[in-house]
């Protein structure tokens, strides 16, 4: 199960290049200016590529307190990948339509769903996990509870960040970054490492 | 043999995003109404994606089942894994002349072919397996007969599809789409959890 | 490195779907003659399936026999790679060339020297090896020259395919596909089969 | 970690494939001609397969040493995975932009910065798992110093390159192919053969 889940997430992320556009020349065009033009793509393949890794680390941080898995999971892991592998869409469509006045709204809203869909998946992948006792019996459940509140907060984040998209739409895509960051940016890590260190 | 085929069906799997097209904007047209209108690309997507998870379930399966592998056994998960790798193009084949008069016929019946040669391949594979003695010797003959049973009913399912779609091949289309879920739904144990837990 | 290897021989066999044309549809064209005249298309992705599976059991076979590697044989393992990633590239050039009178004797040599190069790579990688005692050391000479020998004929039939090529570039392309098929059968197992269940 | 990245570098490595362009023909246009008009493709196609295969082995060198992982080095490995899997885009704007005289340079810088940054990665990645010692106890601080011994050099060839590229576009080019190959190509090893061998 592990090596088509890192396939799968592996493949989404290196995919979503190939809708970066190299813009064409002639005509004196400026490359850098045309380029420019191109931010919401450049944005969109960034937010999915930070996005399928705060992902990644959270799945792989299930897999690894994981002691067996049941089929339910097996399925629900499925469901998961479904959501990862169909990222590059919305981000595609994100990059084409954030510099449109009528349809950024549409193609915001649509990522922003994606992207709670995969961490309501996480989540619900996580819980199934504890509730089936399918994680290592060492774990105290003031681990397991631990993990899940680092889990919770995106999920409400992104809801909110959906709703502002449907008034502020590119102000929701850069939410959708912060949300990214904020999971993959190990604070408590770093300040864990400080404090040992003085 | 496992990483080359999680591998493929990985790929396989995420490569048939590359196919769901951004309808072009401009001229007022309602962003909605386009993408409504490729409905068939949606629709081709998902079935190909659950076949694909239910295929790599199956495979799995059989894999865990396995306690080694001669020469014959890696040519036939080879060419599995051709049909596999194959699937995309009728996929998009199925996106594009869904709404085709004359071309659906065609498109959905080699879909179906696809298929059904997927479900061929796993079942040779298995019985093949199963002749052979590849199989962990600790496994009844009773669980082995329980496999075969379940995976024969699909083989049935496709081909009576392949039919009906000669002459309605939308409906042939929904009919993939529940016998991928009737393999991936596992009925069977959610019953069992239902009753142990009363 | 096997992780690698196998990755790269997946994708680029999966890859080659993308070059698989759904021809475009309107003014009354008939679905199957277009699909017809896309048969180079279609050959080009067989031969080249059969070929990357070709070389992806020789290369398994190897690594199969492998106690160790070094540094310079990871460097001959990478540019076998390079050989397998570049496939898809002549692949797509022959199913677009094979029809035109010029192009399809260049497209057919290329092709020729990409599959001969991997064939090529292969044996090197084997008898490098061999000479650097990588391989097994409960393994006698025996087995390794057995290993030899098979991996011989497929080079100088495609030394005499690319020549072939120069005059009837389609009769090459055939015979690419039964070099692959040769290696791929495993004639010897099945003889024996037969023998042993007699 | 090492299945997700492998998979990176070999999705990467194999999708610079798809931007080899196939020239269309007709008109009595001269097959080979018309490729030989690619060769800024070809080149860039080459210089980032060398590139992605020498940040491989150093890569797998590093991971090979690891006893274990902490979250900032997943972190860590994280960004130098964004750094792989973008490369195709500057890749390709490489081979687009390299015969225009205006955007040759542009191409050219951010190609390079992007070679550069994916240097500046892995040692990065070295030098923290040096200090945080995540890396086998058995290794002597002697071996420890002749891994970060070479990878410097590779990071003051790069910075000289990209400031060439500013005057020599193609120049740099080139040079990006020697800092790849020069990595790649083990002459430790070879000379230390040689002098066992005698």
């Amino acid at each position: 199960m592990e090596s088509l889940s890192d396939g799968v997430f592996a493949i989404a992320a290196t995919l979503l290049v190939l809708d970066l556009v190299v813009p064409a020349l002639g005509n004196g065009r400026d490359v850098i200016r045309e380029i420019e033009q191109e931010w919401p793509t450049f944005l969109a393949y960034f937010v999915s590529f930070a996005t399928i890794g705060m992902a990644w680390v959270a799945h792989a941080a299930i897999t690894g307190y994981l002691e067996r898995v049941d089929s339910l999971f097996l399925r629900l892991n499925l469901l998961l990948l479904f959501l990862i592998s169909l990222l590059p869409f919305p981000t595609r469509m994100l990059g084409e339509y954030l510099t449109d006045q009528h349809a950024e709204r549409f193609a915001a809203t649509v990522y922003g769903v994606n992207l709670l869909a995969i961490s309501v998946m996480i989540s619900v992948l996580w819980r199934y996990a504890v509730k089936e006792r399918l994680i290592k019996s060492e774990l105290e459940s003031e681990d397991l509870e631990s993990v899940t509140d680092r889990l919770t907060p995106s999920l409400i984040l992104y809801l909110g960040a959906i709703c502002m998209g449907l008034v502020w739409p590119k102000v929701a895509v850069c939410m959708y970054l912060l949300i990214a960051f904020f999971v993959l940016i190990p604070f408590g890590t770093i300040v864990r490492r400080r404090r040992r260190s003085t």
